[in-house]
């Protein structure tokens, strides 16, 4: 089926929501770590965040002013910096109850555990195998809709050497990371392949 | 094991872009499809497609000038539309192979068919089971790297509407859509729960 510009102007907007959440496709699945000036600890999950390069190292997310992650945008922009900690399949529960509106510590109310490095002041969740930490280095508002889009480099990195391969490759299947599909839906993932570099005219090598 | 930042900086440019390309973690696997203004289509596989809001209905990109994708973003720029459809399961190793750098349509040399709608000129991808059509609202370059976000708003979509639940949430696992981790990873993905909406001191409900 079909569905145009006007389709989609006349859904209901929490089936719209749910519809144009859809649409990108799977994405990550991370708890933002922050601390406000005032040390509340503040953790939200988040699917947007994206990949903008390597060389520096730097990640993106997008903030909806309106939605619960608004107390950690403001520590973000408070303290500078903040934390990305993967959410592992076995606590997907945990980690989509921090979207809930709570006033004190959602690490506390969702039971999971706070941890810190020497060299970063935002927290980590403990129950994560892969944790980044953050500095922010550009946010902008968006003005086709008012969201945020925050830039931050990755100043750490915490993940056990046994899963990152040769070549630098993080295998985040054996590390049971999950996804997200839509604004609540929680997958585990099984490798297809892994795929060599393309060249035209050449069978793409399988590199599993 | 804790990277930090000079261990970052010091890997060698290739295990780095591994390295990196993973933090984010799952990522969306879509193809991008455009058509330059002498009508040569163009395809691209792009794993940085992201959520920008639901109302209106923005989808954003980052593009690497470097790389492949070049051409897309040249006619992106020259026609102001372009498609994204959603990689299947079955057919990751044809999307990447769209990575390698053909000099005519990469449609013929993958072996992937091109398909057009009534209302939109720029071709999608015929055995995708998910396929959008945008116009673009915003193209701006992140200064920390030179790469670009391009956003688009969502003027059409196809997609089987069996598998459009009552609520607009799309089960991309039932269309067997892929995912991406780091650079060159495809995987499929199986459920591990749909989540209710959370509330503070309420279990979270299971909507399977």
């Amino acid at each position: 089926m079909l569905y145009r510009e006007d389709d989609i102007q006349n859904m209901d907007q929490r089936y719209r929501a749910n519809f144009i959440n859809s649409l990108s496709g799977f994405k990550s699945a991370n708890l933002l770590g922050t601390k406000s000036t005032s040390g509340q600890e503040n953790l939200a999950i988040i699917s947007s965040v994206f990949h903008v390069g390597a060389n520096p190292p730097l990640l993106g997310m997008i903030m909806r002013p309106h939605t619960v992650p608004r107390d950690s945008l403001k520590n973000i922009k408070d303290t500078g910096i903040y934390t990305l900690s993967a959410v592992g399949s076995e606590f997907t529960e945990a980690a989509h109850q921090t979207s809930a509106r709570y006033t004190d510590s959602e690490f506390t109310a969702v039971g999971l555990t706070p941890t810190y490095s020497a060299t970063h002041s935002a927290p980590y969740v403990a129950e994560a195998r892969l944790r980044i930490g953050l500095e922010v280095k550009h946010i902008e508002k968006i003005e086709l809709n008012q969201t945020e889009l925050v830039i931050g480099q990755v100043v750490e990195v915490y993940v056990d050497n046994s899963v990152v391969s040769v070549d630098g490759y993080i295998d985040l299947e054996h590390l049971q990371t999950a996804c997200i599909s839509g604004l609540d839906t929680y997958h585990k993932s099984s490798r297809i392949h892994r795929y060599g570099y393309a060249k035209p005219h050449e069978a793409l090598a399988k590199i599993d």
